[in-house]
């Protein structure tokens, strides 16, 4: 069945390996899609990732970048890439179904923008993945590849679990309040949730598109962040944003001055085991030489730790009167078509007042205003990503606690699958600033790079 | 045919003033709709507004909200209002074509976010108007109700050609560049552009979200600012944006101490006719004790009127690059769906790098800059809306260069109807403050007070 997590020796699929091996000639896209196709036929009758395979499409495609890649003119950085999409973004000719029993088979029109950029340059759609219902309820069928028995975290479930089974090297998810950073916590992933608007996530449902962060899991850092800055090049930034900033190539690794460690509302939600085996982490980050600075050693930092641990307070209120227009009028639209969960979501929505909207929408900028004062003296922020591994039996996909600060910031937070616990995955969650993504891969580079032994496959 | 346009005289349907009847029973609903309904028999076969009227819908809709009035119990403010949608926007079980050959006939899912807040609150959806070419191309077949010899302008075309003729009294638009204030100054109505997502546009074709504004227009002030307000609170504004503040009923009129007068690229293309017009309603301005500040009374003054004269270049790369995802997906999807204008369109969007995008941004920021710095020096801004009255034979809807500048900067604007040349319309454009559009529609209110006579109807 599942093998047991070690992060210091798992190896994922990785993409810039397997295209310096399209490069001299040592292997194929073909092939490299067919290695996972077959993992996809060995795993995805238990872990259940996929809504949808598209087999014939892939190999048609995977074909065709194979005659580039011979031919030696590849069309991008991207030619070849074997991909899985979350199912709440367009891919043209599939529906998108959220999990839903909002929305009826009919095929989308156009692909999503960060779809249409890797069609463009010459990546192969796979399929696309479960999510919860309607990113936000009732969960999926998706199982954790490392333990069946447990939850593979959501709403990006599925991405999160194929790339953790070996069915791709790459998918991607979204984010609102932990939807990425949870499930890679969970499945042992690297996740990225870049700076708010940095890669366009226009082209499906998305009732909070203010809120709202394209996701990027991988099995590698390179892989994310490479894919990362292309989307961010061909698809764009969300409209009326800036868009990733940094190289094309993964930021060389950077150990940290100081990380400011959070508690947030997350902490007193942990597990001891959970608990223990972070500040054991942190031990090794200070012996290392980062120092690791607690909420009490200054006032800002203290006043800041206590917003953080109230952000769901103002960010449910922005949620739940964002998502108003798109849920109720798609319930209009088919009256029995969400979950009662979802409905009391649409409920919340309708009982706020626009004074409280506003109240919300200023406290969550004071928590944008306190977090950009503390850029000079910190390099990022540290906590655990979720409050320990996935539940075993799957009511549940995770809480978001560790994910709604940078969530609600805007900032960029990366999953880092650093620790184990129970035999599968928990990660590090590292908080950077707006606009500095890459200084925060740069970071999460260096965590890898020092926690994995140098022959344990690329970070 | 068409009867002289005076803006002195003319009247238009007035929503504010059919509710009060509806309240104290002179008039109803139904009785109001019939009367729309007789206007477009008698109007619609020569100006063509519509895409189409639903005649049977709209009927029922009046029926059930004036068994309302009549029980007294209306749900809102808007219950009876006969509202015409542009086709850009969704209305449910209706197909958004957008004068485009790129859409097939499927009908709209859901309501827009502003379609649905109107059906709600009990408002008559009349039928959807003519635009342009996916709101930025070839002409659709809508003629200006005062001169069927003369484009209506656009792309609000048949918006603002169905309230000039009577047909509705408040229409839905939008406006990217130009698209509300322009043809609301050609057809002689309100226009109103509130301050930059301070009204929910979601909800159908907007491939320039970042640079789109829903745009209102209407017969009467008070009709177009009461319904936006409804919008604000019921649809919301747009994703992470604060609503359009200010009081439920139109604010009182208020007169204001300076405007400062701006050229911009508009003024060397308008015709001498159109010109003095404007000086000679200055002229009127300062006599009514209004001081009119010349762009070159201060060094800021002359920056910020040398920065609106060069805003078209940084915002059609804005323009060009947002809309490359959503217009090149489209496109391949019905690779003859468009006019070479648009084809042309989407090459100088492929044609950008992100380094062009990133420098557009950057001199949008320091335009809006250098706006924001004057907030204390004037109370607004004042143009011509449009450089002279609709061309006659159509063969483009009107030019957007008076009208980028608030489009650019985000800020609320007017065409307050106050002139005429050759017998058909002409707007003055003020514009104001972000978020202070309430200031705006004082001044606006204030403009039409002494312009109109008090015994010529509602404002």
């Amino acid at each position: 069945m599942s093998s047991e997590y070690d992060p210091r020796s798992v190896r994922y699929l990785c993409f810039a390996d397997a295209r310096r091996a399209f490069r001299n000639g040592s292997n194929t896209p073909r092939a490299f899609l067919e290695g996972c196709l077959s993992q996809i036929a060995e795993r995805e009758p238990d872990v259940k990732a996929f809504v949808m395979v598209d087999t014939e499409g892939a190999r048609r495609a995977a074909d065709a970048s194979t005659e580039r890649w011979v031919r030696g003119t590849p069309i991008s950085d991207v030619d070849g890439l074997p991909v899985a999409v979350k199912d709440c973004y367009d891919v043209r000719g599939w529906p998108t179904k959220v999990n839903s029993g909002l929305f009826d088979d009919r095929p989308a029109y156009v692909d999503a923008a960060h779809v249409d950029a890797l069609r463009r340059g010459g990546a192969v759609i796979v399929g696309k993945t479960v999510t919860t219902e309607l990113t936000m309820a009732a969960p999926g069928p998706t199982w954790n590849p490392w333990d069946l028995a447990r939850t593979p975290g959501g709403s990006s479930s599925g991405s999160a679990a194929a790339v953790a089974a070996g069915m791709v090297p790459f998918a991607t998810g979204s984010q609102v309040r932990g939807s990425t950073i949870r499930p890679s916590s969970i499945c042992g992933v690297i996740g990225m949730k870049p700076t708010h608007g940095a890669i366009n996530r226009n082209g499906g449902f998305d009732p909070q598109p203010s809120l709202n962060h394209i996701g990027l899991l991988g099995g590698t850092l390179t892989d994310v962040w490479e894919i990362g800055r292309y989307l961010a090049r061909v698809a764009g930034p969300d409209p009326g944003c800036l868009p990733l900033t940094g190289s094309n190539l993964l930021p060389e690794p950077r150990k940290p001055c100081r990380f400011a460690r959070q508690y947030t509302a997350g902490w007193p939600l942990t597990d001891d085991v959970s608990k223990a085996t972070f500040e054991a982490y942190l031990e090794t980050l200070s012996e290392a030489g980062v120092e690791i600075i607690q909420p009490g050693a200054s006032e800002e930092l203290s006043a800041y730790e206590a917003a953080t641990a109230a952000v769901f307070e103002h960010h449910s209120v922005l949620m739940f009167w964002e998502a108003r227009w798109p849920l109720r009028a798609l319930l209009d639209a088919r009256p029995d078509g969400v979950s009662d969960t979802v409905r009391d979501y649409i409920a919340r929505g309708e009982a706020l007042t626009e004074a409280e909207y506003r109240c919300a929408y200023a406290r969550r900028e004071e928590l944008r205003a306190r977090h950009r004062d503390l850029n000079a003296r910190v390099d990022g922020f540290i906590t655990l990503a979720h409050i320990g591994p996935g539940q075993i039996g799957q009511p549940k996909v995770g809480t978001p606690w560790y994910c709604d600060a940078s969530s609600s910031i805007g900032a960029p937070s990366f999953n880092v699958p650093l620790l184990s616990v129970d035999g599968v995955p928990l990660g590090v969650q590292i908080m950077g600033f707006e606009g500095a993504d890459a200084d925060l891969a740069a970071i999460a580079h260096w965590m890898l790079s020092v926690q994995r032994a140098p022959d344990t496959g690329s970070v």
